[in-house]
């Protein structure tokens, strides 16, 4: 039987909102019941009922010292509030370190205080926690703040799931240490459930097969929670991200561009639109025009592949495979070089072996 | 080396025009060139050039006498002039029967006069031109019609296109004759080079890998040319074949609605328009919307797909394959039952397949 | 003081539901609260509770006999239910004939029965209630209906309001008998409170008055309640209607054109899509394009002008005005010839005449 | 009989191709022709061909000592090249001096190097020129440069086009300067010939006149010319004067979010893309939502309204009227405060006034 998966968390946002309420959504569900935006109700034996959140970090004032269940709906978190009962959770929201993590333009939304905290101290809270995983999950554009807590789930034992932009499972360096030391670290940067990434490489790969060429084409992307007024700022990693997630279907990558927020709505609140134009030319250079417009729920876009890493994390532990977790690529923009040929059938595959590798390892143990 | 196909058409309309001013397109292009929106510039051994027209079969009184590369320019055809040199050609276009292939909205844009033009006479001109291959594009909604230029094609020992969604292929009967008489049969209905259904299927599909529930979505069409102004009126075979080009990806097919016409525009032109939505739930429910706008030359697309069929019909010819030929399906929206798995690699395959047993034959004759 | 109005209905569909249930909405709103989408709370010092609703009239076996707070939630009525209580109406559905209110089309939806009613069944029946106005609301297309009920209402010395796009204001013989009767007629075809039509128009304007040429547009709406599935095959008066609420920006009426119903899609419910183009020249002949979408929930926009030309009818009354009231074309789209001069100031000057004509007349009488 | 109208432009980018190529273009037109998009063929007396151009000013390299009729054409400007004749003009660009006019991310695109050319010399090389109206169109948020060309054409008694969002006629100090001199000054910015700010304050106003409640809106622009490489720094005065143009629509402003450029996107060239959404409430509380996007040719659309302010500025000067030219506000974002009443009429009457007091002066003189 699966074990229970005990899960950290850095940076208490919509994301982890979403998460949250979306567990006990499901949990409430009866058997007969549809889960829709559940992709995987089981995945190589866990469900969305086996996570125990044990312990969180994030700077905001207002959400330091509450339990992880009253700090997700402290604003600037603007995931709405489903009808669902959220339970006492007794994680306790931890002071982080203040580093890259808050540019100006959202100081302005909440206050924090430098809190002199430690890598030690955050390593001695993680371990303290007995997580199996850290899910990393700050503003975009946070490069130190995101090297600071995989060093700190390293030195504690505890894997690692990056849903940023940011460079962690990228960097050789540090994909080598939680390799030789057994643990798992998955990233970079979520493909969302659905988003712009997936409908507009999808869309470019369709134009390719049929012989259409694409003459230009770009998506724009805007939204109303503080990722994108953090990302209309510090949107260079972001870009670099999605500019990886089309890499596989596109001939000529000059054709195509990309903004990762075109703007900050306040009146999306956690909706994000994308926006996406293709040209193409077809028979005798006739021109072919594709519009499209998604708009989705951005933080529930996130954990509905959260649920996932956290899961695919948990299953490599248990089969005590370290560094980066193959098969996790395909729910991923940017994972490591080498690592790029995803689909959901190498997923599904990755998964049987792992969940084989672990009940052997169990069976032995 | 590949031989010449000689190629009937029965239906002058836009579709036509477009498929020989491409051919004229392509030809004039240089070897160093781009040719945009050719999918496959050679198709087991076959390239765009080596069609011969060599007659033509159409029951507008404008149209009836001139040879095809001045029929194809006549109204109410309004498919654009492109800017190449159409030769003259020596295929001069021959009354058909009215039968049912002039519905009574029709009838007001054009001239007609009942030919009494029997069976016999219309299967005599065919076998007289040598054709290989007729090319059947009437307005969709003439069953009769389809199967009278079916039964002569048979008659005349001439291979068959069906590029309308009336019932050809899937009529078990006619395609056992095909068969036996070692004749191929490829029908029924285009799949547009990219069109409504190839977009909406194809992001239904990714919705369903994604573990986004499908909740209701409609795809609506519209245009200016006469196939528009036609389906308003008879779609009925039409919406059809579009159910069945999404089949593949319907969990439910209830919630998906089409429709195949949803106005006759004018000062659309040759244009098509199509208008997809998709609703969603994702993560806890969560809603997803999807909005796409396709705009198309409407014939540049059909030709795009019919220039295939016509060397895939070829090669079956060459290898003395009769009957449906197999990887055709990707290419059409309504294949006969059982040869519904399509896809661009079947294609490949069977044409190398087809190429190959071509040769073979041609070597031991 | 103002008087009470008391109502009658002649088709209890969609509209006649949200015109109730928003009664109820806006008379449960407190003081202090907005009253989203009400234009005019007061017209005349008439306000939306000083209606009563005394008879109604319907072929639809399931409504017949019911009191009408209980039939407009019948199906196929599909108008949401609001959460507000709507009270019992003491006004019962009475049987109306069927003439050519129920083409095939809406037949297979409910079941109908000849009733034999005759026209001085119906014109008894509307005398003995009392009421001031008819509101005429079947589905449009029913030409001989509409004219059944106006000969009714004549006959029983009751105003009559015609919310449908069938000719009934712009008769002129039955206009002029209204006039020498002393009751209002009000039509035909309501101005959607904010729909196609009205957007349409506003932005054709704006281009006229900046100076870009139209070179082209077009006007697409699709839906899925009766109205939808009954105008894709009557659309006809409909169509020329919709051509009249245009007329007075257009310079040259050939280049728009116009689908009432572009498909009855049954999952958007009683929800309203409007799809616009607008294709223009501007400065050196640059292009100018603009899309609209208009998404509306189409008997809301309904309601909120019928509940405008009731309080104008009453006024009327009040005023002893008899045919045309003036100022109401700026809530249609084909007032009778010679009052299309339509903006919102000549509607408010012309209620304001009739509060203080009906004013002198109290005090007179 | 009108004299000429003598020009001198600050700023050799798109809007002066667009507006010296789009006058060749209707000087082209044969007498027979229409001519879309001028909205005013003749503005008091006025045509397009009574404009000769004497001098400009720029600070690209490339620009620099070129004829108009060669430097409208230097990149980085990329308005088409429309099929006209575009004949020797011997205006000659000069070096202006760089103050706050090309911002780091502008600099990459062409070569500058400080001039050290001071006031006086521009405004002697503009006194010496003869110009009447010196037409300002550096890229927004060069408030300094604004400032140095508004002095310089009072020094030299010339008047001031702004076309920009900077703040010149509206700083009262050199407001009233103008006047006092008899020159006038016409700005801030230019409301576009058809833009996103008159078509979402079209729509917004047609909501409230409907009583339609605004519960929020968007409006997001992109482009791919040198300005959107510029706004999506420099917004800011943009933002505000885009606001400025709602104003008179608005209940509530911060319930509408506007983004000047949310994006610049290479491929679009000079075309622009607005892209608005205001969501609203009607009947009951329903939801209405209106998607609106518009495409323009970004230049051509300034054109057509210079092209009317330079006429404006001519009657003014023939009229004797110095400071802000009353009914010029209908073409502008931004004009001083107190002049807000702004309508096609009032423009209308303010000609022909103007008209009339130039005619009596010269009849006088």
């Amino acid at each position: 039987m699966a074990r229970r998966i005990r899960v950290a968390v850095a940076g208490v946002g919509n994301n982890i909102s979403a998460l949250i309420q979306g567990i006990e959504y499901y949990k409430s569900a009866r058997a007969e019941d549809a889960t829709p935006g559940l992709a995987r109700p089981s995945l190589g034996g866990y469900t969305v009922a086996d996570l125990d959140f044990v312990v969180a970090f994030d700077v905001n004032q207002a959400k330091i010292g509450k339990p992880l269940n009253e700090a997700i709906f402290t604003p600037p978190n603007n995931y709405p509030r489903l009808e669902v009962d959220v339970p006492h959770l007794p994680a306790i929201v931890h002071p982080g370190p203040i580093l890259d993590g808050v540019p100006a333009h959202l100081a302005e939304e909440f206050d924090t205080q430098e809190s002199g905290i430690t890598e030690e101290a955050v390593t001695r809270t993680l371990a303290r926690s007995g997580a199996d995983l850290l899910v990393y999950s700050l503003p975009a554009g946070a490069q130190n703040a995101a090297e600071f807590y995989a060093r700190c789930a390293l030195a504690a034992r505890v894997g690692f799931v990056n849903c940023t932009s940011d460079v962690v499972a990228r960097n050789l360096d540090l994909l080598r240490k939680f390799e030789v030391a057994g643990l798992p670290l998955i990233g970079d940067d979520l493909a969302s459930h659905i988003g712009s990434s997936i409908v507009h490489k999808t869309l470019l790969k369709l134009f390719h097969d049929r012989g259409i060429d694409v003459e230009s084409s770009f998506q724009l992307n805007i939204g109303g929670n503080m990722d994108f007024k953090n990302l209309t700022r510090q949107g260079g990693s972001k870009a670099a991200s999605k500019k990886n997630a089309l890499r596989e279907v596109l001939r000529d990558s000059d054709s195509v561009e990309i903004i990762p927020s075109g703007g900050y709505i306040r009146s999306l609140g956690d909706q994000k639109v994308g926006v996406m134009k293709i040209n193409g030319r077809g028979w005798a250079g006739a021109k072919v025009t594709l519009d499209v417009t998604l708009a989705v729920q951005d933080s529930s876009n996130a954990a509905g592949v959260i649920i996932d890493l956290i899961r695919i994390g948990a299953l490599a532990r248990d089969a005590g495979v370290g560094g980066f977790v193959d098969g996790a690529g395909y729910l991923l923009k940017s994972p490591p070089e080498g690592t790029t040929a995803r689909s959901a059938e190498r997923l599904e595959n990755a998964v049987a072996t792992l969940a084989a590798q672990a009940g052997d390892k169990r069976r032995r143990a």
